[in-house]
């Protein structure tokens, strides 16, 4: 499919990849994450069925809690190898060898800013303690990585020997760390070519995302005869964070066509689990897996897709375990339009459609977002079928407290008949709606099937914004939205909203 | 700085570098976002600022509100090019002209793909009608920026056909659209190096992030011979977006060393604002203007910036407008904790630095981040001279409704002395907040600083998770945090829970 893409590059790239993971090493560094040992063996487990060469599991020196997770993430079994870091210091190798971990990471800085400020160390110290660690761990049988810490702005000499010096002291990979992110693409290319001319390992490449090029410099050291790679699931990690899982995987597969043995249809789980265990969620313009990656509303790409997905796609999303989205909005063209409203079965003659089209467009102009069930809302209205509210709000009265069950009255208009109940919930905002629920089961049985506060934010008294969708049992499904001052009063008003909607539709 | 990036990678991007921005039109085609006239002015304003060379407003043909938007930003009388886009179809660039505005971005797709699926037309109406339109256009003297859609997916042949059809018409630049996001770095500096051969007009590149290598691509094609690049702020556009504007101003700044005349310090401001326009939040590990950008955790990395903050970081904050963050953590170091206590002015003997050293690896391990808050608490235990709990939840009772104000009644043990007060607010938090704030007064004066919902998902009674700063008269400043399925109760309990940690280090 891509003729652009020269499979000449693919040459050097085509035998013995291995992917390193460090989501649960690396990534967790990211501030503001800490997995406990469960949230880590869940990760693991899923690494591990994707199909990664390597996991680093953590850093054993560091804490008890880290030494622990290791251990018991060694017990189960899996194929991938399980690695620990390690400085070039006996004692963080103990530790290592204390988890059982027979795959060491060990590390040192190297560059004049690490040595002079941070270790305070000559070269020749430096080096000295990295052939004395690499050797102690090869003593004990440990497979060895060694990663010269901010390799990119290390003395090109200097690196080398110390390079050298690993390989000569038994280092089985030679791993080459842009710790702040600085290389590009092309002295990414440059650099692995100068260091493979030199050794005979392995080399390895553990690039930072400081401008948003870690994935792409990993591909091109590729290129110039790396064969491994460290990556982080979702790019996390220290800063702009680490080169992402999915980006780098799904670059080889497929704009190298390259055979990896990984089950790429999990790439999407994976991340939106890792996303809500570490709680750093992605933008819906994260490639391969944010919410928008296979997502269309522009009224020239939705009416491409319509016709060919591939118009408008690179992959199918199912390749990654993704589905595709088709949204309207300010963009959406007549086609687009026409293709959903076949899609629910309405029909219209052509001033109905053009008064359809011209509201939203209009909603657009005004910066909304125009959903399925607004949709459905507005073209009903265009069939002049539909009524307005068939429900209002008359009144309510809401108790909570303390060691009491919350408890809301609420009163309702239903079609021009006053209703009223009280009901209790865990709380306010349950109560309430558990009595709206009880209210309308003579007209329509409502689920709830989400809801969010969108945004509370600066203060008690600022507007709480709640987003609902409900469904009733023919599967109609409409969203609702309110901002209030008061959060039970903006839930009501929105899951009313969101009733109407669905009573306009079913009465049409 | 980076000796590792090559100089000689200069030599061909020195010289004439545009920078076209197209967050109001690619970016606004992402899935969701909607901007309104009055935002779309003041994006395009702090774009103008900023420096960028061109900024594309719209597709004019699209709608009343989007020509509206054109010519309100005609207007303001910017120092940018201001582009529309277009089909090459006369009614579009009419509608352009409507707007008067004298910069068109016209395009046409012409791989197979969509010459067959979306146009069905053959390759010729396509070159056509290509010719037809940029002649027109330059019939009303408009600048003609000419995209082959698809490019990287149309036979290169055609692809050169076309591009140079387009020449000869009176195009003033030739852009090159990677619109599903395909190509490979290496693969850009192929192509645009064959193109340039074949074409005089300076090449543009539009290139899409669906694998992450939009800037990287950008980039290649720049040393290849490019003298414009098509981004959007934060990267957001359809699916994975397109190259994001401050990561390749960045790397040109900075990794290749170019004076651009662009205020690199208002990158992250600018950001920001867009993000809260559009509602597309960045990750924290966004490159560049994310909130860890320049934040440190780990021990080794926190030890390192103590000393010199270059260890680990690319460039300082400030050139983006950004700001360094040092949080604590499981990965905090001896030396980092330190720091810490020594900048609040806590002295401590050796044993009693040991168990808070201990006490929060301890929460790291069980997956909680420590605040400064968190850490003042701990050490004032530490110090031995910590009350426990000064003030207890007695009692509360909440009443809300529709045209009644929300009324709390709470009961608190302060100090061993029971209190009981009423308060209303506008909603029922803000009345129990009201009442807590006002029975603390004779103890302490207690100010609410930051009141959020962190999540409240998939149901009415799912958990609230309730975080709060509240700071006293003194400028000490606690965190609470509670998380309940009762919304009220969960921010009493938090506000109660930070009140309590102020009062601890009052205490001390």
């Amino acid at each position: 499919m891509n003729n652009v893409n020269n499979l000449k590059k693919q040459k050097n790239i085509l035998n013995s990849i291995k992917i390193f993971d460090t989501t649960l090493r690396d990534g967790e560094q990211a501030p503001g994450v800490a997995l406990t040992t469960d949230e880590k063996i869940q990760i693991a487990q899923k690494l591990d069925n994707l199909g990664v060469d390597t996991i680093e599991l953590g850093f054993p020196a560091v804490s008890e809690g880290e030494k622990n997770s290791a251990k018991l993430i060694r017990e189960l079994g899996l194929n991938a190898n399980l690695c620990g870091l390690s400085r070039v210091i006996k004692n963080d190798i103990d530790a290592l060898i204390d988890c059982d971990l027979t795959y060491m990471h060990t590390f040192i800085g190297t560059s004049p800013l690490h040595r002079d400020y941070k270790l305070k160390k000559s070269k020749e110290e430096i080096l000295n303690m990295t052939v004395e660690a690499i050797e102690y761990a090869k003593d004990h049988g440990i497979t060895t990585e060694f990663s010269a810490e901010d390799a990119t702005r290390t003395e090109q000499d200097y690196l080398i020997d110390i390079f050298k010096a690993a390989e000569d002291a038994g280092a089985d990979l030679i791993n080459v760390p842009d710790t702040v992110g600085i290389l590009i693409p092309s002295s990414a290319e440059t650099l692995i070519a100068t260091l493979k001319e030199e050794l005979k390992s392995p080399i390895s490449v553990h690039f930072h995302n400081d401008f948003g090029l870690a994935v792409a410099n990993s591909l091109m050291a590729f290129e110039a005869g790396a064969k491994q790679a460290h990556l982080t699931v979702n790019g996390i990690g220290e800063r702009g964070g680490n080169a992402s899982l999915e980006e780098f995987i799904m670059s080889l597969v497929i704009a190298y066509g390259i055979d990896l043995d990984v089950d790429t249809t999990q790439l999407f789980n994976l991340s939106d689990f890792v996303s809500r265990i570490t709680g750093i969620k992605m933008p819906p313009n994260k490639p391969i897996v944010g919410e928008n990656a296979f997502a269309h509303e522009s009224g020239i790409h939705v009416h491409g897709v319509l016709e060919n997905a591939a118009t408008y796609e690179p992959i199918p999303p199912e390749i990654v375990g993704h589905s595709r989205k088709i949204a309207l909005g300010k963009h959406t063209g007549a086609n687009a339009l026409k293709a959903k409203l076949n899609e629910y079965d309405i029909e219209m003659n052509e001033d109905q459609f053009c008064s359809v089209y011209d509201q939203i467009k209009t909603l657009g102009d005004k910066g909304k977002c125009v959903t399925d069930a607004d949709l459905k809302a507005i073209a009903v209205t265009a069939l002049g079928q539909a009524k307005k509210e068939s429900i209002k709000l008359l009144g309510l009265s809401v108790m909570s407290g303390e060691s009491v069950s919350s408890t809301a009255t609420v009163k309702l208009l239903i079609e021009d008949e006053e209703k009223e109940t009280s009901k209790t919930g865990v709380g306010p905002v349950d109560a309430a709606l558990n009595a709206i629920q009880y209210l309308v089961k003579g007209t329509t049985n409502i689920e709830l099937e989400e809801y969010h506060i969108e945004a509370i934010t600066g203060g008690t008294d600022a507007l709480a914004e709640v987003f609902v969708i409900t469904s009733d049992e023919h599967g109609n499904k409409a969203t609702g939205r309110a901002t209030r001052e008061d959060v039970i009063m903006a839930s009501v008003d929105a899951v009313l909203n969101s009733i109407n909607k669905i009573l306009m539709i079913k009465d049409s």
